[in-house]
């Protein structure tokens, strides 16, 4: 049902996108900005899943009353891809990634452009990050386009900003976490984050954005599509712990030792350290931390998560979180069908 | 009296920040999020002219009919220096900058505080980046939380987006020309940037955000208020290169020869190499894109600026855009005191 449901919405929200930029286009104030912005277009419109966009769309059908998805929701979905292009783009340059849905990442492409016109050894990087602003205004630009409800759209607006503040906090936590010098096995951290970057960001912010374009307003219906979205959430991101240290590059479109190699504090990580002597942790974080690690010691982390449990740990707790997730999904007061949707997206996040 | 003005509403500007931060603080949904909280306050309310909030007032004063200048007023100003901290946590990113307001720079902070914690040896850069977005999001909060007339806010949000948008663009054509290889001295760029990241965002976008807050619609004035504005920020960049490059410290609040350091190709670096012979091109270049510069080095190129005249054509350049925005001022439709008030801002970016 998921399936279908993407399959239709999919094309929309990328013909939105490209309409976007066409109109932007055609309106560049020089010549140049238009090149960038095919740069932008090419980017944003990578095969991906579009599961923010999906996710508000999916909450706005099941709460509205009155008239269906129109042109107007679709735009407002669309920008939660700008945005996520936006935090990509950001992402690859802090990750010093190479590769982003199987293309080459946005500043390795302006590097190769750029570096022989300046001595600057960052250019690609800082142009990428410069471009981020402009999605970001981009994405600005679209809500202010969209005539709606004063009300709806000053909420729409509040929790748009409130969800990308929560998304930048997650990845702060992160970023301030990886490559440690100690690990805390007790630390809040992990969980903080997932909740931060993957729960809010992902699943509850596109929820609530949903459910405030219906036009509904009710503090016990959100307080619910919370109580659905956080665990769902949680389990997208102990998931993609999973599968950042055992997925194929095929499937997630990145370099699958990416985790390891930037040394990031998962719940995956996390769990491998806990109740374990004091010498095997260390002997564990003195590879874990190293800026740079051989092919051999990325194997070696990955059989020590297997071999002590962790992998099963977190598979154990991506169930738990699961079986939440579709429990609470009762309780939202929506219909079958949409419940039936919604319960196909729970099936996608369970499969590693 | 652009001075009488500055000191009643920059205490005001900066309440407004205070308050908006302590209330994050309050309510932050965990205890680190509180400390960087302090981190943004700090760095948002350092000393500074406060330039940006200043132009939207006195354009709202200019203009608006009933209500004078409401703490809503002051609210949305404030987001212009909130989003200009932004930039600036960017640009000395960008610039790998030490000192920004006679301060060390967010990332230099953010560095000295976890270089211990973690391998991670762009720390301060990488959650000082994700912070500017918490800048972002920040700024369309306090929009969001704004009641006023749904047109006035609807324009007001896209004037915003439209602002910050050619800012970035701005800064990438800047980026993408310093360190130069060769330097084209008949290039538009410098101009261009000069008219994206400083006339459009430090007057005109300003401007324009207070025309549309004050209620008014009339695009012909508008046109006016783009005639005026596009010289004065022109002006406002050309005083900028000058002070770049022969600024003092303690007048500019940071290294003076960062513009020569980072290689920027400004119309003072441009108007030095018109009409030059190539071999001194050349000489000029050699030293000019170099990566790292020798003090000496720094010093020889400002002393050719000065030689072949480039400086005193900066200088001349500076008092025609000056007349230029003195007469287009006249133009305007608005009364006598507030003419008075903005020409005292016309003094004050006249004077080198």
């Amino acid at each position: 049902m998921f399936n279908d449901f993407s399959k239709k919405y999919i094309p929309m929200i990328d013909q939105s996108i490209k309409d976007f930029f066409k109109n932007k286009k055609d309106n560049a104030e020089y010549p140049f900005i238009k090149d960038f912005y095919c740069d932008l277009e090419e980017f944003c419109l990578r095969k991906g899943k579009r599961l923010r966009p999906l996710v508000l769309l999916i909450a706005y059908q099941s709460y509205y009353r009155g008239e269906g998805i129109t042109p107007d929701i679709i735009k407002l979905a669309s920008i939660l891809e700008i945005m996520h292009s936006m935090l990509l783009v950001q992402d690859d340059i802090i990750d010093k990634s190479k590769l982003r849905r199987g293309k080459k990442t946005l500043h390795i492409i302006l590097f190769e452009r750029y570096r022989d016109n300046t001595r600057n050894k960052n250019i690609g990087k800082d142009v990428a990050l410069v471009l981020s602003d402009v999605l970001f205004a981009n994405a600005i630009e679209i809500i202010a386009d969209i005539k709606t409800d004063p009300r709806v759209k000053n909420e729409f607006l509040y929790y748009f900003a409130k969800t990308y503040e929560l998304t930048a906090w997650g990845q702060i936590l992160d970023s301030i976490n990886s490559l440690p010098v100690e690990i805390d096995t007790e630390s809040d951290a992990p969980m903080q984050i997932s909740a931060l970057k993957t729960a809010h960001y992902t699943i509850l912010g596109p929820m609530l954005m949903g459910f405030i374009l219906s036009g509904r307003e009710d503090e016990n219906e959100k307080k619910k599509i919370s109580d659905f979205s956080l665990p769902l959430g949680l389990a997208f991101q102990v998931r993609d712990d999973i599968l950042g240290v055992f997925g194929s590059e095929k499937k997630t479109g990145k370099t699958s030792d990416s985790d390891i190699i930037e040394g990031k504090l998962t719940l995956l990580i996390q769990n491998s350290l806990k109740n374990k002597r004091k010498r095997e942790r260390e002997k564990f974080l003195s590879i874990f931390s190293k800026g740079r690690k051989t092919k051999g010691e990325i194997d070696e982390i990955r059989n020590l998560i297997v071999k002590n449990g962790s992998l099963k740990k977190s598979k154990d707790m991506l169930f738990d979180l699961i079986e939440e997730s579709r429990e609470k999904l009762l309780k939202l007061n929506i219909g079958e069908k949409e419940k039936k949707i919604i319960s196909g997206l729970i099936d996608l996040i369970s499969n590693v």
